[in-house]
């Protein structure tokens, strides 16, 4: 049922064009060279309009998860589309405290846009998701013509499992409560901001671009009563908080001095006039959790390779203005809005 | 836990701009004025990072689908690019033979995006939702900037359920076995098309986009033994056909005269210089029964609503080369090939 084309695409100076969104042979083909090999699992290999997957475990609940990629670069220190395309959706799904099993992924390609490229971005996507253990099992693929999209979007979607007596949620913070964060923040964002500067340091500054299903699974382990689990992406942790507080109807208290931040990535935002609270990680979590439980979950974290980094950064406290405020290192506090405006556009 | 802003978004003459997809309180407000009230569901509430959505049925096996939407124009007689995502994904999930459940939708605007148009789109996707009975459960919103994207594309991710005992599948079509489609073919890519070159027709021609999930459990119901069900998108219903010889190593052999095209199609497939076997329908559906069962299906199609102008149009037969042919009016024969090149670009 294999089919048999004039000649293979040319994978080194070919580019893609109108007719590989096309639905017919070119389509077929660019499917068949570029994606099929690239992915192959028993999923795709049903070649039908979906996937059909095994039953879930008896009882257990499903959780969705959605995300469109359309960071630019494509390619940064540290990472580029494919991957983050991967993390980004599995790290949705680990952050209501399910397994993250499938992934679907659709493309949006730019006519024009180098198949060389097209060839790296997929490879890459599918080595992140055998590395987490989650296949993608079903794509889509259109072409927009050149001026009407930028290379390459990738939309993603995960579906988990979610076991019957766990609930995570942005709304279960409490007075007393313990925020942690899994390591240091804003390198995601700075990696994607000093290549469009080309800005450079003596060490590049790496995006931390990572599946976060295993930290998650072992803090949860761990037997600490997790209220919140949240990965601080666009808008940063100082947002991701703010959302915490404003769903949960509390306020926070947090220590500047205790949030890591590289001193690279802190150099870099003090040169661009950016605030590391609101630059984005893709590879980190915020953590809830009963204020009792705060140091057994810095102590998990801190056994995870992922969370060796992880630092208790604050405590939820009533406030029913849902204030997010900061103590700084010279004794005062300011107060942690909701990022304004836009500081770091398509970064994700 | 409503958040205040200091003005209202100006649906009637504002724009989509880059802080619309920051991760702040742009988006936040954007989420909170144009998205949530449409889709308003219980999924939505929780208000995190995915959807937690019930157990499935003991034994179901789960369907994934997903779909990337970049059709042009947005709006289209007889549709838009909101209910052709929640239609294109819900038929891929219902041609699997699974009910579709639950919607995911990303989507990546372009800046300065009139926000009535937004809020007109977004409207038709939560009533084709509705109307579906498939909610949208969680979603994405994503800014590129002017001349980076075109308007907006919408990648939909369909969920179902798939009883025990049921397989659907493009390899399943057998010699012997009847071909149906279950109504008229290319209403979707003429509508498109005369809008693109602006004809005008006496009655103009309407999209066919239309969610076939009740259409297909009809046809399940009635007790027919289904092989595959397709519904022929990009490409048409001549690659559609194409995809299911090749997949389940057949060949085909049509009757020209039996293919239902409407008259103002067949018009404007003449004008234009395109064959209707190559334009895309987005609610009709190729179903390939067991020979002896193809008058009792044609009989189940007819009597619903959805598949009155059903209509038997071919059969199965041997054929190592995989073709698929027609006996033309002439009493001729053809080969109904792939498409090749682009016929139809950005349909759907």
């Amino acid at each position: 049922m294999k089919n048999h084309y004039i000649r293979p695409l040319d994978l080194k100076r070919g580019r893609v064009d109108m007719s590989h969104g096309s639905g017919g042979r070119a389509m077929a083909q660019l499917i068949d060279e570029v994606f099929a090999p690239a992915f192959d699992n028993e999923f795709l290999r049903q070649g039908d309009d979906g996937a059909r997957l095994p039953a879930a475990p008896a009882g257990a609940r499903l959780v969705l998860a959605t995300d469109a990629h359309v960071v630019s670069p494509l390619f940064f220190p540290g990472g580029d589309i494919g991957a983050l395309a991967v993390h980004g959706t599995i790290n949705d799904v680990a952050m209501m405290g399910a397994t993250p099993l499938y992934l679907t992924a659709s493309f949006i390609l730019e006519e024009g846009f180098p198949l060389a490229d097209l060839e790296r971005i997929v490879a890459s996507l599918a080595r992140a998701s055998r590395e987490a253990g989650v296949p993608v099992v079903t794509g889509d693929t259109k072409v927009v013509e050149q001026g009407k999209g930028d290379g390459v979007f990738i939309s993603t979607t995960g579906l988990g499992w979610l076991r019957p007596d766990l609930t995570l949620s942005g709304s279960r913070a409490a007075p007393g409560d313990a925020v942690l964060v899994s390591g240091p923040i804003g390198d995601h964002g700075m990696a994607i901001m000093s290549q469009r500067e080309s800005l450079s340091f003596q060490a590049p500054i790496l995006s931390d671009s990572a599946p976060l299903h295993g930290l998650a699974a072992a803090l949860l382990d761990s037997g600490v009563t997790v209220k919140t689990l949240r990965d601080p992406t666009r808008g940063g942790l100082g947002t991701t908080l703010n959302e915490i507080a404003a769903q949960s109807g509390v306020g926070m208290m947090l220590e500047e001095g205790a949030i890591p931040v590289r001193p690279a990535v802190a150099a870099a935002c003090e040169l661009l006039g950016l605030d590391p609270l609101y630059c984005a990680c893709e590879g980190r979590m915020v953590v809830v959790v009963a204020g009792e439980d705060g140091e057994r979950a810095l102590a998990a974290l801190r056994a995870h390779p992922q969370g060796r980094e992880a630092a208790r950064i604050g405590t939820v406290h009533r406030d029913e203005h849902h204030f997010v405020q900061m103590t700084t290192g010279f004794g005062g506090r300011r107060i942690v809005d909701w990022l304004t405006g836009e500081q770091l556009p398509r970064i994700c």
